[in-house]
């Protein structure tokens, strides 16, 4: 049994991760930690977990974390985190990190977007960009993985194939995503109030999104050449679930049958991608670790939609998925 | 025509108010005042407002209410209404005030609910309540009017005609209701953040909600002697609009032609009270100010299905319909 | 391995059953089944199935049921279920039934509320009521189980204990139940149109719902004499859950300790009913096997809330429960 | 008083018409019509307009319709439209007509995109295209008023100022559009069933949408030389509003400033555009006739957001400013 402990544990990337390590065999969660004044019984916290684990959660203690775990999934926030890490590694434990902190290798990219300065640029060398399906050779044996954002595994996800091929203009790429509210956090704010969320729609962090240039990150290292993309993202009024609308320009007329052969032939053997034929729905992706993607031609353009649980695929799926590649197992435990 | 003024322009019930003012032949919106903090351009607040209305929303100052103002709605949370009241009446000012400071002619009542000292007992004594089809002689030539609760006055239309005429057990009375989440206000809360209330349906105050009293004083008075209720909330994932399901026992058989008789015979003439003979709907009302209701018999029981838009009959549509009165006005005027 | 049969394999409760089965480790299904006009690949029908199972669905084919399962869970409406059970069971199959059609031992009540005919008089008799908190020892053993109705099984779970003990009046009990839009099947209606439940609420089958006997029947055998319920349903804008608010009389008073002690030693060794010592959420239980209670006391009534997924512990999980007893497998496999 | 006759009032665009003519102080509505099957009291058909109007619903009879109206807001699906608006021009009644018959000027592309013959070709010729902050000049003195698509309105008003001025690429333009369900009708449909469409989200019609030939009209028309548009619609769960996300190639760097101003030259004197000065949202234009309008730029794209009611704007809004065009009325009465 590999020992689980869930650092951060009180937000909806952490709930997601034991919902799913709760259904997984070769696991066992033993430590939950957060800010002292969250902590309490996990029933209390997250109601839906009752009679299905009763740890506590408690504040952290390193000692305690090395004592009782093998592995540690980090669900802190960005900053907080890239100050956790390096004592957990010292410690021995291998680290699944959610934040942002060791996905942009450039440093001075993470500085600008983030605003903080880098004080970790040790770790972030070592770490592993958790992407299985693009990047799944580099994480093995690795005891730092950097969890991909959302909405980078589901743009990049999607422009993959036509990336590496070069079948599209590397720099007219437009990136638009749709994004149910749970990816805001688990934090009130006047803007997600149920009255002023419900029956509304709109585009937020337009052209400054974070998530930016970690996809021009990915897609750069698939094509092995700059590539660079306008994404602009949006919310929507529903919880889970996220979706890409994705506009390119072809090199060359492309055919139906050459995209559907493409996409089969790259995804052939990951059980986590989905080839749908037509366009995705939120619906068929909610609740599961997969990322359903279509790809088509339309007025000279290419669109793909790409469509994956932002909680699951987007954050704990695919952390669980990087902590089976760690530790050897089939990547889909607890997965399916 | 009547100048207004809003005191407390920041919440949902003045946005409504807002809205519904606009509409008004007979009204002029003169004078928005909220918090130092909160202050700024009605259209920063209030998106939708944007060229409506083109007024800011300012600091109170008494001696502008006065100079600029014949009637007050006085959006104000309990507590700090009646603060404020003495000074608008002091100053000359009509006053329609959405608190419940004026509500309870108890004071003991309002102590034991709302935790605070009454300190405004005089104004108390001189306040009218507010609902006009069943107070409305007591209302006309006041210059304080206590608008009611949302619940109460649901609850109220539902049960008074079988109070009125004995027909039902006084000591019986369930009042169960279901209320959208603007009945929250509009301040953000981790209960009612999109993700967490969403998909989601909960009772709360079990047996301790304020508005128990209040329901309880409404239907004393229509009876003339004692009515106790046991008054239960819910809260479901809508943005407007509450439901009573009230279940009561008949003092003798009832027939449902007896029932029909009796509703018709009362709202007869009632502009805002719609008998649409099955169970109303939210749809149906939502964003009017209508209360929709139907009584019938099942299994030995009176139920009566009331429903009402919280933010229209439930406040701000009630809050006009009082001040139309007050100023002597068609008591429709704005609100059809 | 236990080989299932699903029959009736387009709609929610059988997805659901789909969903359950797959993760659960003691079985395979091996056979779907729908009318002609709905068959084809299990992912064209369900897309969120889409890479977990790719059985087909196709028209019934009694041999080949027989032949490839063990046991069936049967998710055809009433009457045409009698019409198919007797076939499946003649053939040596274990059969969970979703259907009302093996539920009300009495045929005349079944007469009267279903409006059809009762063609299988012989297997009623025959049939367990597969209520397993309330009646395990019946069910074990037998070959047909009838899986109850969600509003029965989530009303009774929250008063078996109040009625067992004689502590409430049992002719006086209403229970007031609020549904999501889920339990109205999953056939395209102008009520359940989005545009038209979104943002909606309202009562149905006021006073003649066809779960209301079946609810009597369940407390009556607990209490071992007549109950009566008045029961009255409503439908929320969310998917999945229902929620009970239970007003009854005591016969006496009742501090909240001797209901906290009862519901604790009731529900003791239970995995299924949890008691959150507060009222419920639909959040906590959705998706689960759950049914979450809480009875409390206010205003000389007891009041208890009952909250459960009418998909799992009101339809699919329940089911697997039953087939689990059926099976001597452990109850709770695929369930938690 | 203008007298106006609603054809094909069931739907939601006549019950928004209604809702609208309702409060506008020159007009009363005087006849309703639809299908033989469809027809009864209007409270019966939408119970929020009980106790605001209680005209029948009736079987459409020309000789009525030309007694008692002197306009007819007609309400009927594409291809109906067109055998019925001769009859009603031909009576003498003007019409503003809410299908597509009359707005797409080459009726080859409206026969490839509908799929029938067009079988009205010289009132086509008379017709304005209703969009007046676009073309106001064609609408005055006409008698027959194509009311435009939801989508082309929210589109054309979002880039018209950039293709006016040549600012843009007129081959390379984006149109991602999310709409509320209302769009889809008021027609039950597995696809918008409550439980499917809740908590879903997915594109449709992918590059084959009857509305990208009605925006390149449009947008031709302004620019004065063909524009051709990707358009690619996408539907979210809520009733209420559209947005636009377009993306679009500027032909040399333009400054926020340089956008900023031409929107406000463009649309000065328009009561219905707002320029909300960043990203809109669906809640402040909900249940309104605006169009709030934001375009900026983002590496090295201008983006354009544009907002809208479906209902509305998008149809019985524009309808109205239509109507009140054809009759010399205050372009905004009825619609503030």
């Amino acid at each position: 049994m590999i020992r689980v402990a869930i650092i951060g544990a009180t937000g909806y990337t952490a709930s997601e991760s034991l919902a799913i390590l709760l259904r997984h065999k070769e696991v066992k969660v033993t430590y939950l930690t957060a800010l002292p004044e969250e902590c309490g019984p996990i029933a209390a916290i997250f109601p839906s977990l009752r009679g299905r684990i009763d740890l506590p959660v408690e504040p952290l203690d390193l000692d305690k974390a090395v004592d009782r775990a093998d592995v540690v999934l980090c669900c802190l926030p960005h900053k907080v985190s890239m100050g956790m890490v390096p004592k957990l590694l010292g410690a021995g434990l291998k680290v699944v990190d959610f934040s942002a902190d060791y996905r942009l290798r450039d440093v001075r990219v993470y500085e600008s977007f983030y605003k903080v300065p880098h004080t970790d640029p040790e770790n972030l060398k070592r770490a592993a960009f958790g992407l299985p399906e693009l990047f799944r050779p580099t994480i093995v044996g690795k005891d730092l993985v950097a969890n991909p954002g959302c909405y980078p595994t589901c743009a990049a996800l999607g422009l993959a194939p036509l990336v590496r091929e070069g079948l599209i203009r590397l720099d007219k790429i437009v990136v638009n995503m749709v994004s149910g509210v749970s990816g805001a956090g688990r934090r009130a704010n006047l803007t997600f109030h149920f009255p002023e969320m419900n029956e509304n729609y709109f585009a937020y962090s337009v052209g400054t999104h974070r998530h930016m240039p970690e996809i021009e990150q990915i897609l750069s290292d698939v094509a092995g050449r700059p590539v660079t993309v306008l994404f602009q993202p949006h919310v929507a009024p529903f919880t889970r679930g996220m979706m890409g609308s994705i506009y390119a320009d072809p090199i060359r007329p492309i055919q139906q049958k050459e995209l559907d052969d493409l996409y089969a032939e790259t995804y052939r053997n990951e059980p986590f991608v989905r080839l749908p034929g037509g366009p995705p729905t939120i619906s068929a992706i909610a609740g599961t670790n997969f990322c359903d993607v279509w790809a088509t031609t339309a007025k000279g353009k290419v669109i793909v939609f790409s469509a994956l649980d932002n909680l699951v695929k987007g954050a704990a799926g695919q952390a669980v998925q990087n902590m089976n590649i760690l530790f050897g197992l089939d990547e889909s435990l607890g997965l399916l």
